[in-house]
This record gives structure tokens, C-alpha cells and sequence, in this order.
């Protein structure tokens, strides 16, 4: 299965380096599936449904989220009619929406997203470890589907190293996100799995963390309360990663980082 | 000037890694000087004399610190003779050793170099921001000194793409160490100042950042005291970035990341 | 029911503090139950099966623990044998020992105790929101038991009282631990539970949080690894609250502070 | 020297307790001096100077401030102008206002107030340990100034206990502020200092910290945004500290808490 991710879509700059890039991306990579993270997505904080249809429309198949998720009350409302849409798995019982999506690719060939956040310097979910080991046990990868992949958004890069061995030859592709900056340590670890720190955002890199650089920056010197952050406005770069798996086994093959457009430098084309 | 920075060398794998690829790179790169941290050399706590020495000899021209400066005991004492061992400068005043040094290069010219720490999910020790003014306001990037290299020993992607912000047209690099991940945002910034938010680690990355994965995995799942970290096996990747800068702005030219060895893609060879 | 509450015993001072002050309190206060936090007993960190002895045999009937129940190894193993040894509830699946006890008061009476820990600014254990209410959901207060306690071992105010609302009406006594100083908040909430914020320590308050002032200091002072902490060695004060539970519905009829010795003013006598 | 210190006043309730009973404990005491937290003043988020005003008006001398200071904006501008209003000393150089105040008592004697915030679990200011050092370099207690108090706003116990012995002797009263619940840690430290981990606010103690009770519970129990915070609407309790000192050494002759009205136990009258 050909899968790309890409990492946080980042308000209109992210968008536009989407609607940009993925269409000619899914003919170059012949991709089977395309998830991406869209907790920023609507001006930096949280979703709408109308941008939701927007991914959709230029070729993003399922939708990740993170802390922001919620940031757009609206979408405590819409996710439930959103099964493309996910938010992380280990939200407390009875959180609206799923953190967990089959998609089923063409020829039978079926494809499990998980969504889980983590919680070591972030707001304490339940145990992001004990929420992916309930989602595996009922499930085998080669088996009951074709490839899994873990969508796992968080800070430390401890915490997703760990997540990385712990799902080691139970998931197709382990990626995390959040940081919203691309980490250069796409491997395939030891059990299969393919693995990268972050995916990074897609976004405008000449900011901070996808924002306008101005307001960070004071937050940062004085402590003082500032106007609020707004989006950078520069040109987006599309970021993510690219993983090609076995259909029976489940296991990566090849993995390799994407990135267009903007301030990074592009990755080569795949042959 | 032609400036190595290799990010946070961690325990055998790490030192393995500078000692085998740091002269031939040193050749190939025609570098006139090499910055590294080794706040993690000493099997992954901090640095003795002995590794200073160790690391002078295979080619690192400077070393820098972190919040792991001092977990070896005798680097409070020996840090005191040593000019070319940094420990980030925002320490309380009184505390042993440096955070700035001055590092003369052949034909007159100079290369300060800075090493601070942040304050986001990390110790607070004094305001990086304002440290790092502090020793800027004293100096003139093309002028009293040729180069200047920033280590910001940071957590947070925020707060370390704040920093290169902050200082961007005023130090030739501004680049960040202790995630123990490379990141793949090398670019240069408006102002002219070479940016990465991480180097990543010299270290083994079949790990949790650098550490054998069986403890750290089980940290995170159960929260109970476990064995002690210890250093991981493998072969270690060398991690970092070159960059070239004009010596009489002080600006940089250009800017590659640097990966040498271990389980990490190597990067091509520069021309 | 005549219910006592002491709040973290730490160290010899501590131990000496209840040892010498709780076979008088026992009989002034005529006490049905006496439950004490140990988790710090062992010469402040941890407890060994040895010091749970020597405090059974000077009147505690049950022992609760907190983020330090692990510090001595041994407990991981005894805590098995130990119906009457407490450690948090919402420890994940998997963890030695229990955190719910159901302790057997004269004439069929019974007392359930819980021990949960909060997770602002502590480790990220699994919600102790929903780890209360799982335990609550198969109890019913004035029926199944007479009197139920609750022993939050919360570092943060705003998650204590949250937690006393969350619990009102539905145990008998909200009682926090962990902070090592007593708050003057004894109050009996709206709907029937008596509730303080925190129990306040049996040690010795001329110290830092029961530990010898000097180190602390140093630490906050300087950013540099010190000896090792050690319990402060003055009288320790004996720290808690009492409280009266009607048999029936299980709700608090009155609830008091005690403190006796040491540097802290002793409560006055209950008539 | 007789001064009375007032913790955290939120919202109304606080602000109609101190109107309430400090004309009446003005009297009771013999006051000299009344200080007072005014951090959450303002609806529960900072102060305006209208309530400055009607906090002078009903007897408070000195106002002092924490991380709520600003959320009011206007403060920004307005405490330029207001000598009697302080913000922690410890915010970076270049902030608005002063965290020092000198009051002239009657018959030439007087009183220095100081204002620090904490860094442990709190937003990272400049090291208070540092700030409270300079200020008190440059006076020496009963000969500069014949009283010193040391608002410390701060959340960790172990902190404020800390400081409370680095001022030990230097200051007349270390008390703590913030987490808005009252310890019962009254005592005199061995060199002459009052000290008390924290005054408690005054406002109303049937809520969570002062804000009505719904909405704090929800965002513990479930992760979801919510509606703001509103400050609980019932009686509030005065709480604070009334300590006397000696003129010529700056030392306390004794300390005691106060309580008056609302869901707390009153203290008893001092005779
Ligand atoms: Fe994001
Ligand atoms: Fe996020
Ligand atoms: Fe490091
Ligand atoms: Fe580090
Ligand atoms: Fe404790
Ligand atoms: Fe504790
Ligand atoms: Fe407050
Ligand atoms: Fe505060």
C-alpha cells in the first residue's frame, strides 16, 4: 500500500501548500491513501466542517487531530457525522467523534488510522501506551488489515521514540506530530515499522510554529499579555512522509520524507 | 569561515561516531571550526575531563553544555580550566565555568561562540532571550568578530524558532540541541542567520533518544521505578549541520545538515 | 463514625510524632478508624513492611501512599501481602497492590477507603476523576458501607476542590495530601462531605516540606546538582483531621483539625 | 508594627469580605498597615484601578499582584501611576510598574513591601531568589526600615518554604499567596521571621479557587473546551495574617491568622 501523511496543516498557508502539491503527489506517488493532521488547519486553532470537505476536495482521505481539535467548538458538533474525521483515541469516555477510522482502499484492501496524543509536557489524556494496545488487540496487522497507521501527536521526542519500539512490527507506520517542525529520522525500525519523529507542519516556516513571529517572540522576552497569534503569511511548505508497505505483512518497505513549496528545501522526487 | 556543529554526543556510540567520520569531514568540508555538544558523552550524563581531551583530539574545536552539564560531579571543578568547555551562559551568576567563548581561527579571524538554555519544559534558569542580548550588545556580528554561533539548548519548537527570530541578522548560526532528533528545517533566515532547530544527537537511533529502549518504554507504559537508563548499543549516527558564512557580514551563505553513519540516511557529500 | 486522617508521615520525626501523640488521640477522640499517609515514612521516601508494623502497632489501621510509594523497592513486592497498604488507585492496570480498602469497624460497621493521586503537575497516572467514580458506581454510601474516605494525593488547590464538588454528597471525607502543609479550609460542603485541602504532614516544619532547609535552598538558589536530601531532625508535629460520619447516611457531621507537637500550634482539645 | 496582610481578593465576594470586616479588624488590630493580594480583584482576572480605588477606600494600604496582574490591560498603563500597586519584582526588566513599595507608618517609622512570584509549576519570571536578594541588599531591616513583608506568590509548598528560610531574619513576615487556600502553617521561623505558606484569598470557599464550581470540574473530568470561569457568587471570607513586629529589630513578636464571615471557621478574636 502507498500511504503519505502529511504533518499539521497550518491555517491558509498550510491549506493552500495542500490544494497546491497533493494533487500532483497522489499521481507521482501513485498513493493508495492520503491522512494528513488538521488541528490548525482553520486559521491556526482547531476545524471547520467546510475546510474538512476543502482536504477532502484536493485529496486528503482522513483527517487526524490533536489538542486543537476542539479549538472550533463547531466540531464537537460535526465530527459525529465525520467518520474521516478523528481526534485522538485517548480523550476521556464519551468525547464526541472516534480516534480510530477504517478505510478501505480499492481491491479489499483495508487501512487502520489511529489517532492517540501524548502526554509528557501536554494536558494528561489517558495513557496514550495502554489506548493503541486496546485498539491492536483486536486486530492483526497482515490479517485483519492490510497496514495500520498511528497518527501519534506529541511533544517529546521520548515519548514517541517509545511509542515508536512499543508498536515495533505492529503498525505499518508510526509518525508523530505536533511540534510542527519535520524530523530528518525517517527509518524502518528493527520489528518493521516505519518511523519518524514528527512529520512537521504544513505551514509557513519563516514564523514560528506556523504564526506570525512577532507576538511569539514577545511572549517569549516579556511576560506580558500581547495581541493574539495569528497565522503566518507567507508560503506554506506541504510536509509529510511517504510509506510504501507489504499488503501481506503489513510491514514498510521504503520511507521516505516530502516536502514542496515554501521556505524548506524540496525532497528529491521518488523514482 | 566554514563552521561544524554536531548536536548532543551521546555516551560510546556517540564519541564512536565524532572519533570515526570528524576527521574525514574535517577534510572534506575544509572546516575552520568544529562546535560540539557533549552534555551527554559521558554514557549519557554529562562529560568528564578525560572525554574533553578525547573530543579535542579527533578534531572538536569547542564544546558546548546543557541541562546535563553537571552530572558528572568533577565538571564543576575541572570546567574552570577548561575555555573551550561551555556550559550555558544563563546559569545563576556564580555558577562554575562559561557560556561564551571566543575561538580564534587562523588569519586573525574570530568565531564567538554562545551556549544558552531554555526555559519551556525545562529548569527555569535565567531568561535566554535576555542573556543572549546581553552578551550581543557587547559585540558586532561582522566587525568585532567574524562569526557567532548560538547553541540554544531548547525543548520546545517554539521557543527555539523565538530565539533564531530573535537574533536572526545578529549571529551567523543559531542552532538548536537537546531533543536528541534532527530536524529538517535547516534554512537561512531573512535576516541572514542560519537556522536549525535541532542538530540531533551523535548517538545510536535504534533507542529512545540515545537511551537502550527497554526502560524507557516501560516508564511510559507503567509508572513504577524501573532498572537505570543506560546507553544504547548500536552504531551511532553523526549528527549535524555546516554551514559557510561571508567574514565580513558575518552572515551565512549557506547552511546542509550533516549525517554521517549509524541507522540514519546519510547525507550526499557536498561539492 | 469517629474517623482520624494524618496527613503524610515523613520520617523519623513524623513517626515520632504519631508514635508519642496517637494513643492519646485515639481515646480523647474515642476513633472508630485511624488511616494515615505513609508514603513518605521511610526516611521520606517510600515505606518499608517494617515501618507499616511499627505504625500498626501504635494505632493506624490503614495505610495510604502517593507518587513516593515506590521509592523503597521492597514495597513493589509486600504491598501484595498488605491488604491494609494503600498505594493510588489510578496507577495503570498492572500495578502491585490496591488502592480501594474495606476495613471492618466493631459491630458490622464499614469503613471503604480510597487512595487516588491528581495529575496537575504530577506524573500522568490514568484519571483520577474517573478512577474515583469506577469505584464509586459499585458503593452506596449509607448502605453498602457506612462511612466512605477519600485521600486525594493532588499537588494542585484548583484539582482538590474540584475533585471535593465532584465527590459531595457521595463519600464521607475528601481529605488531599502531598503538599506537606496543612490548610485551614475544614469545611463540611453542601452536600455532606467534610473536606480539607490538605492534611498538612507529621514532620518537622522547620525544614522544606520535612526535609533539612539547606539543600532545598540551594537547589532553588542554584541550579546545580547537591547532596542528597535528608529528613529534617527536629520534633516533628502530628498533622490530621477528625471527623464524625453519620452511621446511616455516611454524610459528615462535623470535621476538625488536629495538631499536636512540634513547631505548629496545637489545635485545642475537642470537647 | 501592626500589620494585617490579605490573600488573593477574586471578585466580588472577596472585595464585599474586605469591605465587610476590614474597618472593624482596622480597629480590633491597631493596625498600622494593611496589605493586600489583588491579583484577581477584577471579576476573578486582574485589577482596574476603580477597584484600586475601592480597595484604598475601604482600608488597604499597599496592593500587591502574580501571574494575574495584567489581565486587566488597562493595569499596564495605569499602575505607572499608582506607587501603592505592585506586580512581582521579578518580571523582566522593562515591565511596567514596581514590585517594591516603602509606606510611611505615623511617627516616622517604615514599612518596605515586597512582591516576588515563584517559578515552580508557574510561567518562568526571572529567579526570585536573585530578586529578593537585591532588593534586600540595599536595606537593612530595623535600621533602613523598621519592618520588611515579602508577598510570595508562588504555587509549590517546597518553594515557599524555601524562601521562608532564605529570608529567615532578613524580612518581618515571608507569606505566600496564590493558591488561594489559607495554610495553617502560622509560625515564627528561628531567626525572627513570620512566616505562613499562604494567606488564603478571600473570597467564596464553595467553588474551586473562588470560580463557581461547574466549570472547573468539567474541564478536570472531561477535555473539552468549556464556558469561562465566573466567580462563585456566595459570601465570601476574609482570610489573611496579622503580624506584630518589634520597631527597632524588624523582627515578629507574633503572628496569627484571621478569619472573618463566610464558609470558613472564624478565627478567634485576638485579645
Ligand atoms: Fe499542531
Ligand atoms: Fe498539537
Ligand atoms: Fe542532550
Ligand atoms: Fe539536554
Ligand atoms: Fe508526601
Ligand atoms: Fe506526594
Ligand atoms: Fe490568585
Ligand atoms: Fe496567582
Amino acid at each position: 500500500m502507498r500511504i503519505l501523511f502529511l504533518g499539521d496543516i497550518v491555517g491558509r498557508p498550510g491549506r493552500d501548500a495542500v490544494a497546491k502539491h497533493l494533487p500532483d503527489l497522489r499521481r507521482e506517488l501513485k498513493t493508495d491513501a492520503v491522512i494528513a493532521n488538521g488541528e490548525n488547519a482553520a486559521a491556526g486553532f482547531g476545524i471547520t466542517e467546510k475546510i474538512c470537505n476543502e482536504l477532502y476536495a484536493v485529496g486528503v482521505d482522513i483527517i487526524t487531530g490533536g489538542n486543537h481539535s476542539w479549538d472550533q467548538r463547531e466540531a464537537l458538533a460535526f465530527i459525529q457525522d465525520q467518520p474521516k474525521l478523528l481526534r485522538p483515541h485517548n480523550y476521556p469516555q464519551g468525547t464526541p467523534g472516534r480516534g480510530v477510522a477504517n478505510y478501505e482502499i480499492g481491491r479489499g484492501r483495508k487501512l487502520l488510522v489511529i489517532n492517540v496524543m501524548g502526554r509528557l509536557f501536554m494536558d494528561p489524556l489517558d495513557d496514550p501506551f495502554a489506548s493503541v494496545e486496546a485498539v491492536l488487540s483486536s486486530v492483526r496487522l497482515g490479517a485483519t488489515t492490510n497496514a495500520i497507521l498511528l497518527d501519534f501527536h506529541a511533544e517529546a521526542t521520548s515519548e514517541k521514540m517509545a511509542m515508536g519500539h512499543f508498536v515495533d512490527g505492529k503498525v505499518s507506520l508510526c509518525v508523530g506530530t505536533h511540534t510542527h517542525v519535520p524530523t530528518a529520522d525517517t527509518m524502518i525500525l528493527p520489528g518493521g515499522t516505519a518511523y519518524q519523529t514528527d512529520a512537521g507542519m504544513c505551514g509557513d516556516y519563516d514564523s514560528v510554529i506556523g504564526m506570525d513571529k512577532g507576538v511569539p517572540v514577545q511572549r517569549f522576552r516579556r511576560k506580558l499579555p500581547t495581541d493574539r497569534l495569528s497565522v503566518a503569511s507567507g508560503e506554506g511548505t506541504l510536509c509529510g512522509l511517504f510509506v510504501e508497505t507489504d499488503d501481506s505483512s503489513g510491514h514498510a518497505i521504503s520511507a521516505q520524507p516530502i516536502r514542496r513549496g515554501g521556505k524548506l528545501q524540496a525532497t528529491p522526487p521518488l523514482d
